[in-house]
């Protein structure tokens, strides 16, 4: 038995239900990503969903332990991660071809605890430029609490060339 | 044989040696933290260690794949993570018993892309007042390159009464 | 003939047609303040005007010489006096009696110039918390060009006594 | 006599003593302005002094009630003129002939009240890159407090081509 089958035995002996829950959600995203769900680790190890339209764009995770801080609710830095990403999904999704938005300057104001199963972020553009574009990103809940606002400034950078034999992706 | 543990071993199969390092560092500090070396699933998942004195906090992870965005940089909410972990860290550390700090507010600018093999947050007060307090937080490499400057409002509150029968942590 | 007085004649004998019209604004809004239409010297010295009902709040200035830095557009600052006025305005008079809001952060993110012959910034609250207010500003022309979006955290305190025999205001 | 010589007359007949101080100084810097000793009318207004080197950029202002807000302490967003003309000051001294720095987002942490004759904001170069610039600035009082921090974002354009015959500034 491979040595990583043999330590996952040993964590699932002394495991929680919680403990599990987040394995289980850890192990399945991981397997939707090889899959091609998912474009990065982090995005599916967080099991983000994102929706981008014209106008808007969302990002949604599911608020579970494995977000949480030592206090118990959803970590500051990982609304940010969500509101980074609503905002700078939409953002890229308006440069021209060949074009990247990255994020400059991000202000989050944190309003309220999310205690809601979902977490999502919204983003809208403020100002769409040539050099630089500025957006808006709120948290809200579906019972209506406001839990973050943000805005973020973004740079656009002409995409580095591609090496002549890239890796797929 | 364990579902989760078919799983895993599927999960095997098909992976590369990237998805190997990723999921062996996952499961390896997942029984650390079963081990109480980690306080939260979070810093478990991100292999986050802090160091803290009466002067300042540092936060520090290692740069892989697991924290990076579609572009194969670290994302920049990660580095939101690391430095309001760092700031709050030490926020907390100044409190009186009985009360906790909590980020009301979070800027950060960001400067230039970390690219070193691990990536650490340090924080100073700025003010510490009654009701609130500001931190300044900074992610330095070791070349001295200046990744990221932040600054954090924080606002002091009474912790929570603890339930008559509080499960230990 | 008073000192002041010799001294404004001076002036005139020197002064370009813009020099006349930002004296003429000056001394016009000075005797305002004399005659109780302005609260201080700094709001007269603007021509500021305040509009605030139970949503939100308005503050407006004239776009005049001035106002502006050495290239010849409003200050930056400026337009950071018109956000936090009216950003407090409407925090201030939504506080209880006895109490007062103070701006602890304020961000702002500059989108472009303001060219229009006045200038006005609305606010609207985010959050209303017990201990904590967020406002959100903007600065929009008549022609829809957004120029300038600001959010600011301000924090409620309890007004000072006032001395037992107080100067009137 | 002239009409703006008799509505002076006016004013000066319903002064206060502190009236007849704001005027006064009013009046001396907007005639060191026309001998060319202040840059804008902005600058003189504020009685602005500024000192930049190659490291650093200070700028000051006295504290007098013509900055003050109606509670009587210096209005928040003349701190942010300060802190916006030093950080923009030093930003510019930086630039290449022909290019310009302009404020793109401005935050501003205030941390206590400014009640020293002077006030002073210092600004040092955080991040100077080829299209962007990120400058701290704070304002530190003689006895050691600190008043403010900030953080601004500069982006560099190129300035305008000059008009074939300019007016000489």
């Amino acid at each position: 038995m491979n040595p990583i089958t043999h330590q996952l035995e040993r964590i699932l002996e002394n495991s929680s239900a919680e403990d599990l829950e987040i394995l289980n959600d850890y192990l399945k995203n991981f397997e939707k990503k090889q899959q091609g769900e998912f474009a990065t680790y982090l995005s599916a190890s967080l099991d983000m969903t994102r929706i981008t339209d014209d106008q808007a764009s969302m990002v949604s995770i599911p608020n579970t332990p494995h977000i949480h801080n030592n206090v118990g609710i959803p970590h500051g830095g990982i609304l940010a991660v969500l509101l980074d990403t609503a905002m700078g999904t939409l953002a890229n999704s308006k440069c021209d071809p060949g074009f990247a938005a990255v994020t400059t300057t991000l202000t989050i104001n944190y309003l309220t605890v999310a205690d809601e199963k979902k977490i999502s972020a919204q983003a809208r553009v403020i100002r769409s430029g040539r050099h630089t574009m500025v957006l808006e990103g709120n948290i809200f809940q579906e019972d209506g609490k406001h839990i973050a606002t943000a805005t973020g400034s973004f740079f656009i950078i002409p995409k580095k060339e591609k090496p002549a034999i890239a890796s797929q992706q």
